[in-house]
């Protein structure tokens, strides 16, 4: 164990993968209801991933979506784009500390703040010249750990590059949307 | 109110917008600790919007992030990935039921189910030929309104252009990632 993570259990997934690479494939599934206004909540619990649908939940992750008041809603839950953030944060942490513990790195402490601009005259349609998304994302570290700095600072480019919420949101998705 | 959306409130935002176009500019924000292995916990709570900092929420939103047992976590939270589906499928829902009641469009219900799928070839960064992301995510709605299904099919591919979270995961957002 280091950093908290099964090493043994991270090196035997990885060469299984190497075996039958069909393990490494994986559906995440989230469904959403609206409620009211800026209002919806969101259930998740299966997933598909390593050739099964997976039932290590036994009930459902349940979150909501709101909006504050200058966005028309009631603070009931964070709103969409701070999700995404709070995904980021995770996702970009999870993957430093996996491939630290895979090196022999050990962390101390992981620390991370992001601020993230949005223009909303997107969201609003008042202009075709304005993305409705995020225009830039910045995330800044703070790591505590006997490794260098030069070390440290390779493993956050390391991370950002095969983060997987990080690469979603860096390149384009093929985000396909459809009434059904 | 339609949909639960102040209409009236919406409308006033539009109209000080265009009056003064800096209210539209937005800074969302998040921080997150590390705990232990895959666990990760965020706090979020001000934003910077409508010229100043917003002090609506007397008391952070917190979440944490973790990963099932065959992606070598223990299932205290969502991972991030799923949390990335959460805040777009509350960013499209809002984007739509907001465009909906400033048209004067009634829903009585909405629905959404996600799927995304990612090859965790990229996340262990077994090769390069995988991108560590999503490959494809796709977002099927069930609406129930008595708009007709063109007006309907039109209001989704509207949400889709102009949801911010659709748009930060469809199209490229500059991601600064440093230590600091």
């Amino acid at each position: 164990m280091l950093n908290g993570v099964d090493t043994d259990v991270l090196l035997e997934t990885i060469g299984a993968i190497k075996v039958d690479p069909a393990i490494a494939k994986f559906e995440f599934r989230a469904t959403n209801q609206w409620i009211d206004g800026a209002l919806n909540r969101s259930q998740i619990k299966e997933f598909y991933g390593a050739k099964k649908v997976d039932t290590s939940r036994s009930t459902a992750f349940v979150f909501d979506n709101d909006e504050p008041p200058v966005l028309i809603g009631e603070n009931r839950g964070a709103n969409p784009v701070e999700f995404l953030l709070h995904g980021l944060a995770g996702c970009l942490t999870t993957t430093l500390v996996y491939h630290a513990a895979v090196r022999g790195i050990k962390l101390n402490s992981v620390k991370s703040t992001l601020e993230g601009d949005i223009d909303i005259h997107g969201l609003l349609a008042l202009t075709d010249q304005v993305r409705p998304g995020y225009q830039q994302i910045r995330v800044s570290f703070d790591i505590d750990s006997p490794a260098s700095r030069e070390q440290l600072a390779e493993l956050v480019k390391f991370a950002k590059d095969h983060s997987p919420v990080c690469d979603s949101v860096s390149n384009p998705v093929d985000v396909v949307v459809k009434l059904a």
